[in-house]
């Protein structure tokens, strides 16, 4: 069963929305995928959100641009934590309308914004979230932070050769 | 039976959707008006902009600011035009989350924008589209137009003074 | 007779533009497609914008990009709905200044601004207009809309595989 | 007979336009004054912009803000040099849309644009235009730059003490 | 024990970061909190990251404006998700430098960015964060939203009155 | 002797400002073209400045790039009008760097600013200062808005076939 | 002997540049301060700058606003280094045009830029470089950041009690 | 034994960073050149910035892209003055994160800010701060200005051929 489900506008969001899917596949944690777009599927949108936490999700993490409202609409109907990923798209105004829409949600319904285009982060943040009541992935993470310091000394290294 | 429906996220909104309210009265347009909210009352904003067009309602007027979700998703669930006024709330950062949010919409999905807190050039957009149908509000509106004309001369004049 | 004006501040507007009369196409709708200039044509301008109504026009569509003053002088001299497309031309700043100089409209002569070239969402805010006295017009939206739902839930299909 | 003529699109425009009357008042130089808004009152703005050089004016100067229209079209119409004053009106987005409206006009049609707010400096530049070919006026601009340096120098003085 | 570390750069962010106080207890949550200023006590800072996990906290909130790195710096130290409230502080440029400086975080690292000075909804994202293990919580925040819905209606009874 | 100064920061620059250089021979106005920048040519620009008028020069245009301190420089220096060409140079960020510093000048000092990278404009600018005493020009200049409109017409006419 | 100057462009810029004389005078660093106007006074900017290093200044600190040329123009006649201070002045467009005009400096020029009126850091700034070479100085810095700390943790034993 | 620490966040900013070091092998001032990490490796960060005065470091220019912390904790640790290289790195929003979250320091730490990928002048900061000391490394920096107007001169003539 998915623990962490991950939706996306459109399917032009996949490329970015990829490096969310490639982490947590990294922390062995399970999740689903599929397309759900507030503007042209709201009804699934709906039953998606109201129902996301009935079958065992335990994050979300929703990934749009433009005028993004995936990641609100998803906020607003679950009790989940939701965390939303301002994508870049064709049509955005240099990521300013993608991130401006998602990040700034009125009091009562948050969304745990990360950097534009940043699915990665939305990853690893989803498996913090999880890491809460999991020391197996706690431990995980600690390894992971570890292993980032090792690529830079790495760097580092062959930089000064 | 109202013709245009005025719905805002919040009540403290209302200063500024008022503008669209009075006007719309000047021009004999029946509005009803009510509070939705696509964050807080996500269930409400579906049926309202599922079943407005049913309701007899021709326009939709919107209003919200920040992370303003309601015009969109209201246009995503009902066939009607939807006038979008991005309101400078409080929490917003100068207005440019509201417009933002609400003016970048996809392609499929569009909202008529108009400018920031300009709930009553909304109100003057939704008498021309009945317009289009009802030669009665159209001569009203080029009048109308006509009395923006002497005010400003009238202006002209008393500055010559 | 046309029912929809399509005006462009340049032939160079002609690509982004083209989403509009595409789409009005999909809908049956007549359009008309002309440039006009406000900056180097303007009487041309006037006798569009003052005649566009008299001539059977229901709507105008007008796009422009930089200090873009086409969709407001028209908005100015007539008394249709004008629907206004910020296009992102090759001298404007990523596309703010169109976009602010169609949409901040004074209070008195709105237009309906779509997202920066978002022409296609012109033509569908067009037909809407036009769907709310012709119903045959209003079903093809609601049908357009369906098609939408469809193609979205096709691509989550092929994602899924 | 008047040498500048100094517009404004609002009489709410007035305080700020004031600037650029006083200093030509200060250099001498005839003014007319009035209210012309593109959007309210286009055709008082196609006669005045197509009979200004006719009437004897040599510069004029246009203050408008929001999606400000004024200065471009009167650029359009008239051979004069126009200068734009964008004007941070109540409803305008930090000013920026009436700088952008005004300044980034297309190749063929300049507006010789101040900061915003910057009507005294419209009055200046007017002077300066009109001393090209006047050698009286010409000596007025090189005496105001001096007192600016007395101005400065006597700050600098009461400072060190 | 506290579940929750709630830290700021400054006592003047109090006033702010004060709504995530008050949401945490609404739910019932233990919290605990700390001035630590990256620049100003970085060993401070050190210490709390390091250690936050191993002292039981298991969100930790934290708030600062301008170029506010105590989020990222708290999310670089320590495995526990991070939760940044980008404050509007008075040397702020508009809120822009807080905001960009705790959302775009570089791939390894997320902070969980809230809207500019949204503290209540820190809050219910770390309440969130903690139900994701915890139903009685999760109850908590199923009946918090629907007592936001409650608001809104009687809202909108008033304004039908 | 030449009518118009143009001068640029860098020879980086000259492929904008060639517009301006083009367009003056045009309406044959006797230009000088330079290269002075005011960082690395400090003195350079204070002669040039201080003499343009002294050398029977008009009208000066400066075209700059990022910090772009040349035209205001020379305004400070020259009692001539000042025209500022803001270049959108390797270095800008987006060219609002370049826009900004040229256009926002203290209240004493004008540059007559024309659009990002609007060279072109600062030649016709040029052009209608010398006009405002020159009749052959003033009616080039009418001349050359005929021509704008005959293009916009044939492209007109080319879009309807 | 001043080790610092300190300039501004206006006497309005004072009670921000106070922040820099108030800092040095902590440390024990001689200062002397004038006004300087890039726009009113470039003769004085130019003797200013041009010996400013033969008077035995070891760093100049010059703060400005809007179009702000003079730590630019500075640091372009001067060898010494030049910490530039932008200043929101009344006319600012949000600051926006005092950090970028002062910032964006081409290559081969200079400026240390601190934050948005950040005159307090540009006074430590100032001692830090002087420090550089005088180690009675470099440990008043270390003292004074010392003092940042045990501000910080007396603010937070108060925000305990 | 190095003067000048040139440290990066990633071994992708040192196409940036080159420039500081060219120009400081040109000045022949000694640099030791580092990948320090603040998000990564935030304890070499800390050995790095609190052991840098006493490994004789006189100067640091740290260059760094998006949420850029770099620079801001060195001058959190570190007495020396601290240069922020702003990188316009892939993932920024057209670099303005870079530069607010390096520019906008809080009150008692100052970081010297130069343009956006302006590593060179980097450089030349260090070498100026270096020169306050060390008089031949001033007359350096005199001879590579007057190299500067060598150029400028050079490409004038070479334009006016």
């Amino acid at each position: 069963m998915a623990q962490v489900g991950i939706i996306m506008g459109s399917n032009s969001d996949l490329p970015i929305m990829q490096g969310a899917i490639d982490i947590l596949k990294q922390f062995n944690i399970a999740v689903e995928i599929d397309i759900v777009s507030a503007h042209r599927t709201p009804e699934k949108l709906f039953n998606y959100a109201k129902n996301a936490h009935k079958n065992g999700l335990q994050v979300i993490i929703a990934g749009a641009g433009g005028a993004a409202h995936l990641p609100g609409m998803v906020a607003s109907l679950s009790p989940l934590p939701v965390i939303g990923v301002p994508v870049k798209s064709r049509n955005s105004i240099d990521g300013w309308d993608s991130v401006l829409s998602i990040l700034q949600m009125p009091n009562g319904v948050p969304v745990a914004t990360v950097a534009l285009d940043g699915a990665t982060n939305a990853g690893i943040l989803a498996a913090q979230i999880i890491a809460c009541s999991d020391s197996t992935t706690l431990n995980k993470i600690i390894a992971y932070k570890e292993s980032l310091k090792e690529k830079v000394n790495q760097a580092a290294k062959d930089l000064k050769k």
